[in-house]
């Protein structure tokens, strides 16, 4: 797509070149009052090239819009159609909309909780259970020392530029993304180098300096959206919702930004659990708060903030597998896991495609022993692992014995930090004071703690190396974090599911959600053909044995056509319907093929918990019944 | 109980004067010189009395610490011994303990996640699927005019005092429960008029005023806990956890304090969802915040804040059904739905005996239309719901038509406040002013926006009664809202579930819980009896039927003894154990009874498939396998 785009503005402007070079033949041949024929054919040829441009034009359109050439629905038109369809069905609502709502921010609809149900359950089944994770549930409220520790509250943060006038914020990178996005898809006049160097800084747009896009932004003459007012310099401002626990108002907190820390502190009494054996697995699902601004992404990006179960695997670097081996297993692992979770639910890839480009909806990231480390460091409590070693170790230790006697009467009330520093030495500076000593008999050594120099004398410090037998090391270990952002998954899985297809009549256009039986928020409905007692009485029972069975379901006793119940149905991505047409036996239609097959009414719920529960295919079902021909009903 | 306490503080002090009045009788005789026989029965006749008096003080704390007569366990080592247990195992792990913690907050560990999972999908089973409940999911961040709306700024609040020389804070009821409760239990010396008396304010304790509670902990000198220092005046303190969206500082919201409101707010498109019809029900699972403060009641009093699902059925009060009868008629069913809810979990009331006494873990209470109107009111948005007449109605209506062009020439400038004052007249106000126009042909008129009086004339106003055809009518619904604590109701499953039995050696006691399958965190273990590699293979095969099957389980292959292993997990309240002791049938253990079947290795999930889903009972499967007699596995 991008080499035709590049092509599309190379020819473009030859084009271009040729309609004014040929413009220029005309107006020459008027001015030389040329024959009639002759200005009439090169005008011809000057119209004949204007249309080669528009077409031309058009053709770059719908590149950029990533439309087929032939173009189809672009992305644009296809994302409201299905961001529209998620709303009216209440899959979605903007939260807090009677108060003109919080930009960004939706609730889960009825249908939309279904499914975001069905996609924790069987996240839960499919990691937890089935890989016998340790799961833990934190609270959402976390104190500072814990984000300090973690580095969030120097952190994380994004780069904003402010309105000089009216103080309004923007992130600076969304502000020359946009920029960049309008120049190539609104401006089809920019050369291809010009399209190439702004491709090339929204490539770039996550690693650049504040310095960095502070200048692109000058460069680029960007100013503020609204008022056309400069803008200040960028400046980080950090994503968590500050608050304060207990009423005294001196305990600073933060909204969680994560679900991984809640796992770290907990890494003591988790590995215990494990019985002390590395490695294992943790998972928290739940909510991460994050107060980003304006969020421009609509229902996509939103959600990402709402829910973000994360699982991580410890591993053991082992002396026999170096560490890098052992990751990258833990690391292939995981990305088979997490590809099988995704094609069972329809989605294809931890990055997936969406009318937005490519989404991350999950993360696998190495954080190595980062942020054990750093809890170990900050709260005092040795988060660490034990290898026992199947026979003793020889192994040569660095021992570093002030004599405080002497370091006392040498330095009386510094003497605590000299023998701190003297014992923080690494063994280099250790053994080069050693031989100094030897050598020398004294040596400056400096003390930050004092912020000068002391004189250490051979008296004052024993250095010695010396064997020792260890049973086993004590170690930090290393943590893949796979983290998902169910929010953003259950939004592509609504593009990736849905399409349209023309009513039977060819007068509108259908929607339909082609959801799997596993995540379909209903996974059937029943249907009585009219309305009569007698169908009604057979969709109660056949109603009642699917509640026994567990099958989420409607029953829709309207007087409306068949045909228009199951369209309805089919925007909510209801995978099945049952309609009673009889006393005896009943049609159960399939919502994609349309197909249908006819089943005794005792058999109705049985077949539908085999379809839905996975145990049975729609292929096996349809090769086991009678089909049934809708007729005229359907549509 | 009460009763028995009473009369023992009665006779306890008796015997106390009884002793005082018989040392001062010892006292006279040893004066008088009495005979040492008769000063030595007098002594004895005292220590006799003082013993007795040492036997009703033991019967008396036995009382007032909930102990029968027998002196069997008191509540609090109950308690201690369940919460040993569930913290030993994991339920809860204190929240960021490696950084000492906030005081009150605790994680679920991984046993306590899969029993708030099992609880939480039991409660979206029997309510929201099998009532079609209209499911949402909003934000727990909500910005303040929200909050404003509901009350929750302005009146969420709990009475606090100060240590007024630290700036310590505590809660001025529970230093006054504290209070009356250490005197009721430890001074035995109390009259029982007194122990009424504060038997009297703990029961009004949430209805006293910040007054009465300034004025009783005055009365009783109650100072700071920790210092003994004086405290301030009880004063209110906002339980809400406070914060800022967005990046200006300039948009307060709050952290919600009940999943409520969110329901309210979008009562409109959930009205619509349902067909425009009523009653309907929704439903929000999700936690709520609450700032308390040194939470006090352990596991117990925290989880409330965790966790607080809430469901609500919108109630039509049509005109031939009065209000108060379909509230009660509402209030009933949920009752009874709640009833099942709690009963299939091993609860039984919606206030729930524990060792804390008794406490309220569903609440179902009649909101009435006070919420939808206060969100009407301050969103500008009518939240109400339409009720069509089957025919037209024929209604009076009062028309107050201001002649605007006589009203102009008169009032100028203030034309538009005299217009607005005479619309909002109500019925009385404006048949009053019709009468004194007929009548006078001017009246004074008090407009409140301009502060003064003004002359209304005959020609600027016209009054007058219509009939008028109605085919509907608009109305606010009433709300009956049931709200679970969550967290309450598993720590009182808990303390439900838990009992000690000797070990077969008789030498220790151990813990069980005995969770229903239901809620069970893992429903089986798979047992090799013997480390073999033979029965290895037959426990992978079990595990993989189990796992196809979506049954929970674990596998425990060490060496230890078999006693051991169930022990282990009855502590975990694993309801079957699966122990593989020959290559073609595995016993079943059934862990309250310790009653064990034989049955095949295929027939080992099908069964065990059949008793965790509740399809079949222990005492069905009992009676339909040859019964193994442990022998001496078993402890």
């Amino acid at each position: 797509m991008a080499t035709s785009e590049d092509s599309l503005r190379r020819s473009l402007a030859e084009k271009q070149s040729s309609i004014e070079s040929q413009g220029n033949t005309v107006r020459a041949l008027k001015a030389a009052n040329a024959e009639k024929a002759t200005v009439d054919e090169a005008i011809e040829k000057l119209n004949a090239l204007k249309l080669d441009k528009s077409v031309m034009e058009k053709q770059l359109q719908a590149a950029v819009n990533g439309n087929g050439p032939d173009g189809s629905i672009n992305k644009e038109a296809f994302r409201q159609a299905v961001v529209n369809t998620l709303e009216r069905r209440l899959f979605y609502i903007p939260s807090f909309k009677i108060y003109r709502g919080v930009a960004g921010l939706y609730d889960y609809g009825p249908p939309g909780c279904a499914v975001k149900s069905n996609v924790l359950s069987f996240w839960r089944q499919h990691f937890v259970l089935e890989e016998n994770m340790l799961e833990v549930d934190c609270p959402c409220v976390t104190p500072e020392a814990v984000l300090k520790a973690s580095g969030h509250v120097d952190k994380f943060t994004d780069l904003m530029v402010k309105d000089e006038k009216t103080g309004t914020c923007y992130r600076a990178d969304h502000l020359l993304k946009d920029f960049c996005n309008e120049k190539i898809q609104k401006d089809l006049s920019i050369s291809a180098e010009k399209a190439a160097e702004l491709k090339h800084v929204l490539a770039m747009l996550d690693d650049l300096s504040a310095e960095e896009l502070g200048a692109k932004i000058k460069e680029y003459g960007i100013t503020a959206p609204d008022t056309k007012n400069p803008l200040s310099d960028p400046y980080p401002f950090n994503l968590m919702f500050q608050t304060s626990i207990g009423p005294s108002g001196l305990s600073p907190g933060y909204m969680r930004p994560e679900t991984a820390q809640g796992i770290f502190v907990n890494f003591k009494d988790l590995y215990y659990y494990n019985g002390n054996k590395l490695p294992f697995a943790a998972a928290q699902i739940g909510q991460a708060f994050r107060n980003e601004i304006s969020p421009r992404q609509g229902l996509l990006r939103v959600q990402n903030s709402k829910s973000l179960p994360n699982l991580q695997r410890k591993s053991s670097s082992g002396e026999a597998v170096s560490k890098g081996i052992v990751n990258n297993e833990t690391l292939g692992y995981f990305i088979g896991r997490v590809y099988l979770f995704l094609t069972r639910l329809d989605c294809w890839d931890a990055e997936i495609e969406s009318s937005y480009g490519w989404i991350e909806c999950v993360g696998i990231a190495d954080r190595s022993a980062y942020d054990l480390h750093a809890h170990t460091e900050k709260s005092g409590v040795p988060l660490v692992a034990h290898e026992k070693f199947s026979e003793p170790k020889e192994v040569e230790k660095l021992v570093i014995a002030p004599v405080k006697k002497e370091l006392g009467l040498a330095f009386k009330g510094n003497q605590k930090k000299v023998v701190e520093a003297l014992e923080a030495m690494n063994e280099k500076e250790a053994l080069d004071m050693k031989a100094s000593l030897e050598t020398k008999g004294v040596v400056e050594f400096y003390v930050c703690t004092l912020g000068e120099n002391v004189t250490i004398k051979k008296n004052m410090v024993s250095i010695s190396k010396e064997k020792k037998k260890e049973h086993q090391r004590t170690f930090t270990p290393s943590v893949i974090e796979p983290s998902f952002g169910i929010g953003r998954i259950i939004y592509c899985l609504y593009e990736h599911s849905f399409y349209m297809r023309p009513s039977k009549a060819g007068d509108e256009q259908l929607n339909v959600f082609r959801f799997p039986p596993l995540v379909a928020p209903i996974k059937c409905t029943v249907f009585p053909l009219v309305q009569n007692q007698q169908y009604e009485n057979v969709a109660k029972i056949i109603s009642k044995s699917l509640t026994a069975a567990g099958i989420s379901h409607k029953i829709d006793i309207t007087g409306t056509s068949i045909g228009k119940r199951y369209a309805r149905t089919d925007e909510l991505g209801v995978p099945f319907a049952i309609t009673v047409d009889s006393i005896s036996s009943v049609t159960i239609r399939e919502r994609d093929s349309k197909d249908q097959i006819r089943v005794d009414v005792e058999e109705a719920a049985p077949v539908m918990k085999s379809v839905t529960d996975g145990h049975r295919t729609w292929v096996d079902v349809w090769a086991s019944f009678p089909h049934h021909s809708s007729g005229s009903a359907e549509d």
